[in-house]
């Protein structure tokens, strides 16, 4: 990794929210297991936090009673769990504890090393007596080893020989946080876990811990390592462990105790206690540095398949890496998970996965990882049984509808008319499913699995829509915007479901043609149904407004009132907290990107004319309430040559949780704005777009850079692009010579390509 | 009251479905109070059994959690409280309890006598020891003494002599029945009474308890009268009381027990222990016999009122009686509160008043007894500052929006877009104004409240449409139909509105004419705003479908597939409780009349082709799964001329509670339906219409009956209406002559007028 690799903050506030907000910007998380950066030795006593542990697609069941009940409405949840706090270490000098909220806090900085994939905390203390002790604490979750999570802790006595004593502590009666008026986060305190062993086995201490409902156990096992001798005793009590270790320490003595935490649960492995132990005995098989060195390699990889550097702004450079950084943590390492609205860093939206996955967060690793592309899209498969059932629940007779939010598969959406009726949600799987296929031509995973997938939300749409005049129309759906709900031939979705239709016949002729023809099989599809996905795709009915030359978000928006924004006070927004839903419907408001959206991903379906009246049309009435907003409009400006504004856009967005501009990032990090981020520059600055017909780049240059670059991942090769004032230099890194386009024309890239810099949009 | 006037059935079942179901049929209630008919010595072991008694208006809060948190969503409900029980009397002859499930029951029936308003059960029982005894029992809540509750319990030993005991309970610890998988009924139990005291002060057992949120209290008061010496003893136990009566019967001879029940309650007056006590010395006041008197004076006056009767099909005319008879009993008589979707008779709907009263059951009380319908309106004016505020909670800045269903006048949807989103509450709210006074010039009363809530609900129609293209539109509200939410332009409420403001008008101008601008000051009504109604009046957007030649039930019900009714099995019916909400909404299918019902109460909104043709086509895509359905679709059907569907869809509606036809009629009685019965007889039938321009009418003769008749009120003057098969005969019955429209051609009535009948509807 080049250039600046460090988040730092120094002279650390103390003030409850700031504490709050650390804990989600310093969160250690590796795709499968997040920890919050709570301080070891815990606040002040009164303080607020949410000191938590999830492992990435571990859940349990919540009742979610309707207030009036329907048929086939939700009414259970899925909650992402706090399994266990093993965060715990508190340190005695002597007889007195070691806390930032007592004594003299002389020095203290925390930071976030990317390249390192550390976080830590450095306090130069000086206690009520006057003991003056630097301490440095490390974290690491392991993006190599991924069930381990370890602690260095180290004490140098700066002034004084005294006794140290450490109190470690691994807690297994934890909860989940909750707050009963915040809709983001949970509302109610349940009893998700049900202990069933605490105790120690070979100086290892070992929890395992129930869920109440899902059936689910999850196994963690913690061990303390003091980087000399040391007298160690153990306690149980409760479900929780402790183990207490006394020490001496000297003037410019530095003592270290390392804590070594493994995660386990049953849906990855049904034996976790076993699976604990042997990841501890691996955890111990090498020396921390050895894990610090592996996080690094790990890394170097992960900064070099990404190469993305802003010349000429450091601070958005840094930004933009961050958000990088929060996306490869967040994203699921395995089959079994996703990537939660947000990442594992906090409880907001409970775990659950959006479509914030597949339209915001995926198109990062589909260009520049595209194994762990291809995880997400076969997570979805895993769930297409589940999908299957949902289709059923509201009342179609074929096809699969994805929920619009879940951790294991079924619904957790309380208000169906903006959750369920997302059906988007169908047509966003489909387009990750088939981004992936153009990013790597991988056919074989499509005839395994995403081919499956891309027929059977085809045949929903087939369910859903019907003729009217001759055009295919889709009813009683709701679209990105949840500022109108349940509306008629939203654009978006019917872009998105002609797009969708149109590759479940393309799928259909690549696999006939390969030979591959699995899933054709497996879930009979018909030359008649595929005649009418074609039929259906054809006579898509896109509404278009003649008299305004837009497309109208939905039949009816263009005729209803506009928002009355002048007079709406700045402290109403975002509306959604401060309006009743019926209100706000029927104004036209935006709560974010939607036909717009549908200009970015389903460009080909309008010419630029119409685009450009569209963006101009729906930048006047969008609050960017939601944070998937702002980058979408940046991409379209790029993409329209309207310069400063995908340059204002994409600022809004880079810096959304580092400057925690929604003010809610305690509850987690914002991940698919960071995605979002990603996109504004590769997709929007960058103009790149993946095509049947190929790659295409149009790369324009904010003023207020000097240059920027990136390297993407095509059909095995990997590209890099390098975008300066003048010119454009196309870099073949390794792989086969690729086609690509530039400005619209096609160059065959073997070595070296620079191409002049042109205005876009024009 | 002439012909029969007396429900029975004889050699009763004892299985559990059949008690609960009499339980609604054979309730009483007197518009205040309302007593479920449960046994007064209680069923077998393990029956099921909703034993309630009722105050009309009288309710706790009880949470309702939204399972997803939206602003301004309705978390708290009324509910309507079983207050007490005071039904049970157990009778020992000798050592033996009477039961009718031990023993042998050698005869049994049960009845209600319309003419006299009492229900009653008849049992000759014969006891395990062969003691034959006659148990003659009489209920009665009476209409002139409202809090009055009486039981008259009367026991003849047959063919022995021994001693006989009566033990009478008076229970304050009762709860509401609650059924977790009905979502007609209360899911969840509540504990929504506290005790606060219960005990006897001479002779009467007083029980006093306070609601646990609504800050209401109410006290009941109960006194046991035995017609021979007895000896009595009395115990007080917890929130409970009972008193022993130890007696002897003699062969032949006949034991009489008298049990008194006065209810007092807070909503109507602060002391309500002072007031149960006064109310209990009233009752002592005269004989059981004098109260007997007086209500069959009071029913004597209502059936003269009324004196509806069908020649040529008793069942239909009994069961017209019947819903008749549970209107009275259900209608407030005051201005605290309303009607119950369920009357008096059980818990269904939780004592909520819906549109139901306006639409359906009001018109009965306008044309028959206008000081009731006077206090419907009252009540609604009583809420309308509750109206005033949930309009704000729904982002209006000007207006009413009366709650969909409240008791106190705070909304308690739970589902808004079925519940809320349904505006045209207000214009039923207006149109029984407007009908009241039609039906009496009460300008008076219009002056002092009708206008005010005609005013304000103008403005809110106001505050919620818009113009576009020059033709007023209403977006986002849901019409009376269920099975599509949230839409643009539903015809009904665009018509709705469309009288809503043609009278907030027309009453601005007779207020002024007349000097009472009591209202128009108080609100501040400006010329301006009233300027703007007349234009929005006129300019109104009623959806028309030239190509049909119908309205549209909304802007894009034509262009959704018409429900696979062929392929629906019967036992999916109601589709509400099969099918997924949003899945309906996506197809051309209605729950129950909604243009068809805008075609009826706003007539001359169209031609008569057009509401030819939309009855036709509505016809076919209606399932009417509401019972407010098939009384409308009769109306239309016998203005139409549509004769032999206007007495199917009649014949339907009237017995759906004696025959138990959604077989629900155990949670209450269907009092909407009932009133719909008789507005199917004297709108439909009669072609009684109300307008500015006078009284209508347009008889009809259904084939099955040899005539039928009906007495009206109007502007002060009682008219009687015959119908034969040749003619029709007007008579004023008493007050001033009155010009009258029969088959649109206007006649003087002063004494008799004879009309020979004409095809309707040619």
């Amino acid at each position: 990794m080049n250039g600046n690799s460090i988040y730092e903050i120094k002279n650390l506030s103390l003030a409850n929210d700031d504490l709050i907000l650390n804990e989600t910007i310093f969160h250690n998380a590796n795709g499968y297991i997040g920890v919050r950066s709570n301080f070891e030795e815990g606040y002040k006593e009164g303080f607020d936090s949410i000191r938590g542990s999830y492992i990435n697609g571990f859940y349990d069941f919540a009742e979610m009673k309707q207030a009036e009940k329907l048929c086939g409405l939700c009414e259970e949840k899925q909650t992402m769990l706090n399994v266990v706090d093993s965060q715990g270490i508190k340190v005695k000098l002597g007889d007195e504890p070691f806390s930032m909220f007592e004594g003299t806090v002389e020095e203290s900085s925390r930071y976030l090393d990317m390249a390192a994939g550390v976080t830590g905390r450095r306090i130069v203390w000086c206690s009520p007596k006057g003991k003056r002790a630097e301490i440095v604490i490390k974290r690491m979750t392991s993006f190599v080893q991924l069930p381990l999570f370890t602690i260095e802790y180290t004490v140098k006595a700066l002034n004084f020989d005294s006794d140290i004593t450490f109190v470690s502590t691994h807690i297994g009666d934890v909860k989940n946080y909750f707050n009963p008026n915040d809709p983001r986060v949970a509302g109610e305190s349940f009893e998700h876990l049900v202990p069933v062993s605490a105790g120690f086995k070979n100086g290892v201490s070992y929890i395992v811990t129930d869920t109440s409902k899902s059936g689910l156990t999850v196994c963690t096992a913690v061990k303390n390592i003091l980087m000399k001798d040391g007298e160690f005793s153990e306690c149980v009590g409760g479900h929780r462990t402790e183990t207490t270790i006394a020490s001496q320490i000297k003037e410019n003595e530095t003592v270290t105790l390392v804590k070594y935490t493994v995660f386990a649960d049953s849906v990855r492995q049904a034996d976790c206690k076993a699976k604990a132990e042997s990841e501890m005995a691996k955890a111990m098989a090498v020396s921390l540095e050895k894990h610090y060195e592996a996080q690094k390699a790990y890394l170097d990889n992960f900064w070099n398949q990404t190469s993305l550097e802003i010349e000429g702004d450091d601070d958005l450079c840094l930004a933009s890496k961050y958000n990088m950084y929060q996306l490869l943590q967040s994203v699921a390492k395995d089959e079994h998970c996703n990537i939660t609205a947000k990442g594992l860093s906090g409880e907001g939206y409970e775990g659950h996965y959006f479509w914030d996955t597949e339209m915001y967060m995926q198109p990062f690793f589909t260009l520049t990882n595209p194994e762990l592309s291809r995880n997400l899209v076969a997570y979805r498969y895993s769930i297409l049984d589940g999908a299957r059932e949902n289709a059923k629940i509201l009342g179609h007779k074929k096809g699969a509808l994805y929920p619009w939010r879940t951790i294991m598969g079924k619904e957790c959406s309380g208000y169906f008319p903006s959750g369920s009726a997302q059906y988007h949600i169908n047509g966003d799987i489909a387009y990750s499913t088939i981004a992936y296929y153009l990013a790597t031509k991988d056919l074989d995973f499509i005839a395994q699995k995403g081919a499956e997938i891309v027929f059977e939300t085809a045949r929903l749409w087939m369910d859903t829509g019907n003729y009217y005049h001759g055009q295919f129309h889709i009813n009683d759906v709701t679209g990105p915007d949840e500022y109108t709900c349940i509306v008629n031939n939203n654009y978006f979705t019917n872009a998105s479901a002609q797009y969708n239709l149109h590759w479940a016949v393309r799928f259909y002729q690549l696999l006939k043609e390969a030979g591959k023809t699995q899933a054709i099989e497996k879930i009979g599809l018909t030359e008649e149904e595929v005649a009418a996905f074609e039929k259906a795709e054809k006579n898509m009915y896109l509404p278009y407004d003649e008299e305004l030359g837009i497309n109208p978000q939905d039949d009816s928006f263009l005729q209803k009132e506009v928002w009355d924004f002048e007079n709406t006070p700045k402290d109403h927004y975002p509306l959604l907290l401060h309006y009743h839903p019926l209100y706000i419907y029927r104004y036209q408001v935006c709560k974010q990107a939607d036909t717009v959206l549908a200009h970015f991903v389903y460009e080909d379906a309008q010419d630029i004319e119409t685009i450009r009246k569209s963006f101009a049309y729906y930048e006047k009435v969008t609050t960017h309430d939601s944070s998937l907003s702002t980058c979408i409009y940046s991409i379209v400006a790029s993409k329209l040559g309207l310069e400063d504004k995908a340059y204002a856009y994409f600022g809004d967005s880079a810096k959304l949780d580092l400057f925690n501009l929604h003010h809610n990032t305690k509850d987690g990090i914002h991940t698919a704005n960071m995605g979002g981020n990603y996109m504004a520059i590769v997709y929007g600055f960058g103009g790149l777009r993946l095509k049947e017909s190929g790659l295409y780049f149009a790369p324009s240059l904010p003023k207020q850079w000097t240059g920027y670059k990136f390297k993407i991942m095509y059909e095995g090769s990997q590209i890099q692009v390098e975008v300066g004032s003048d010119s454009s230099v196309f870099t073949l890194v390794n792989g086969d010579a690729k086609t690509i386009h530039v400005y619209d024309e096609a160059y065959e890239l073997e070595n070296t390509l620079t191409i002049p810099r042109k205005k876009v949009g024009a």
